[in-house]
């Protein structure tokens, strides 16, 4: 048994006010294309480079957000930002002309979960009026820091997923409108020894287990209290492992799990492998897809639960593992105080 | 004029409870030697590689302050953690095998104050018992990732800073014992312009000038109701530019300025150009030599203003600027409600 405490509930739950969605033409042709705000055709944004083009895309999303919130960019109040881009220059790149309070945060592909945690108790524990969350991955940066430089053409591996390029941003308000961010827990490393780059999902689920069973645990609920628990992103092969560890657990997760990984793409035709992956995967569907259904009240509660490969190229070279951390946020219709 | 709050008062001020600094060989040959609680003069701390050397010297760092606060690693609330090597290694290495709520955080060599400022908001907000912060730097897994290989044993300019190799942690309760965390300002990142990698004070001063301006301006307060205003790290070309801009603002900064780039190592005689550098060298002055001051009483009031240059190698080779930051926290000997 461990000291601390799993599981941080929110006295006075921020509401998620607005939030936006990007992405680019791959993610485009896949089954969630109808729920981003917008689809980009030009992988290049119109930029001169892959970094750049991720910015770009982090500038539009970041423009779209404060649009939809009718709230000029100088009237936030912090803004945690990252992506998986060495120094996290997608971010600083994006925001270095803008008047806004920024705050880096790193947790790979679970960095949208812990900028809506931290925007969340910033807003809350603060009082804060405006605290904003902004996320991006893209294909083609990702694959050329991570693995190979995209011209090689290498052949990629059944377990592999393909960054995407996305980019999802919310905007947390002490407004009493659905929906609204209860509680959250806050992730721990795992780390299993995995060493391949081409499986990540492998290397995240343990995390994935270890969290949402102690929020489970923590708030004595129940898999089925939920209408869904959405993990981001374990692909199909991670999707399995966590299905296969919780059931160690003592929990039956199949029936609610939905993984942004693998909702991304129509894997068999896109050929997409395991799946999708990146700090803007889960970020744009949660954005696009979960968030619309939770003010609407066609959801009432769900577990967002996003994973990340705390992998670095270089650590790998010197014969590392990969460590996984998996940061979960409680979304809910409601910001009562009943039961969940 | 902008809208939001450029100054964050927290009204239940966290207690830093604990500190712990280690640093390295050139670092304890320089003038702050006697205030760290710890040196190392094997560079390597007995690992095979400069990336496993800097984990070893976190985790040194947290073990440090775990048993300095009499608190077990699985007691902490949350951990903020945050380095300057590529995908937050040296942090989520060093942390990968504990049971840590971790989240990760980056500002470059301002990681340290955005983790002060995350763990204070924590705490105060969510009312957590133990919150902590971690940062490191290594002076050779950060010189060969982000100018040359150390054995090209290329020409440093006049310019250019040395990374320190140096850790800082600190833990933040709830506890009524000086000293105290009281007020922040959250930076916005400034870019004039400059490329040149090797003069990181020039890129970073601008920033710095702009959130102690607002923060003395949000406070109404002087550079002289403060014993100090500590900048992290400007070295010497950053900090005669600071003072410059800072008197173009109305404010003479020079008689409370001082520096932990220009603290850290004696110049001239040990050959460190413009000074030192790096996410562990304001973290290991604050702890070492600026906490137990404030704990004291020997100081009531300082501004600890620490900035990074987001610099990104690969985005100077496509001609990009180095854009800044600045995040500043207000330690205090008093938590009481006075006027500073």
């Amino acid at each position: 048994m461990t000291e601390y405490e799993d599981l941080i509930r929110l006295k006075q739950p921020p509401s998620i006010a607005a939030w936006s969605s990007v992405v680019g033409k791959k993610e485009s042709e896949g089954p969630m294309a109808p729920y981003f705000d917008c689809t980009e055709q030009d992988s290049h944004f119109g930029q001169a480079t892959w970094e750049q083009a991720e910015s770009e895309l982090q500038r539009r999303t970041l423009r779209l957000l404060l649009q939809k919130a009718r709230c000029p960019e100088t009237a936030l109040s912090c803004l945690f930002a990252g992506d998986l881009i060495n120094q996290c220059t997608s971010s600083t790149f994006a925001l270095r002309h803008l008047d806004v309070p920024y705050l880096g945060i790193f947790s790979a592909c679970a960095t949208f979960a812990e900028g809506l945690m931290l925007a969340a108790v910033m807003q809350s524990g603060m009082n804060l009026p405006r605290c904003a969350v902004l996320t991006s991955s893209h294909f083609s940066s990702a694959e050329r820091q991570f693995r190979f430089p995209l011209t090689y053409g290498g052949q990629r591996t059944p377990n592999a997923q393909r960054t995407c390029t996305a980019a999802g941003a919310a905007l947390l308000t002490p407004a009493a409108a659905p929906p609204y961010l209860r509680g959250m827990c806050i992730g721990r490393i795992r780390d299993m020894g995995l060493t391949d780059a081409s499986n990540m999902g492998a290397a995240m689920a343990p995390a994935a287990a270890d969290t949402v069973a102690r929020y489970l645990s923590a708030t004595r609920t129940r898999p089925a209290d939920y209408d869904a628990i959405v993990t981001g992103d374990l692909g199909t092969v991670g999707s399995r492992l966590l299905n296969r560890l919780m059931e160690q657990n003592g929990y039956e997760l199949r029936s609610v799990h939905r993984d942004c990984g693998v909702m991304m793409f129509d894997n068999a035709a896109q050929d997409t492998h395991a799946g999708g992956s990146g700090c803007g995967c889960s970020a744009s569907i949660i954005c696009g897809y979960y968030l619309p259904k939770l003010q609407s009240g066609e959801m009432q509660n769900i577990l967002y639960a996003a994973t990340g490969a705390l992998l670095s190229p270089l650590r790998c070279q010197q014969g590392d593992s990969i460590p996984g951390i998996c940061h979960l946020v409680h979304l809910s219709h409601s910001g009562g105080k009943e039961q969940i």
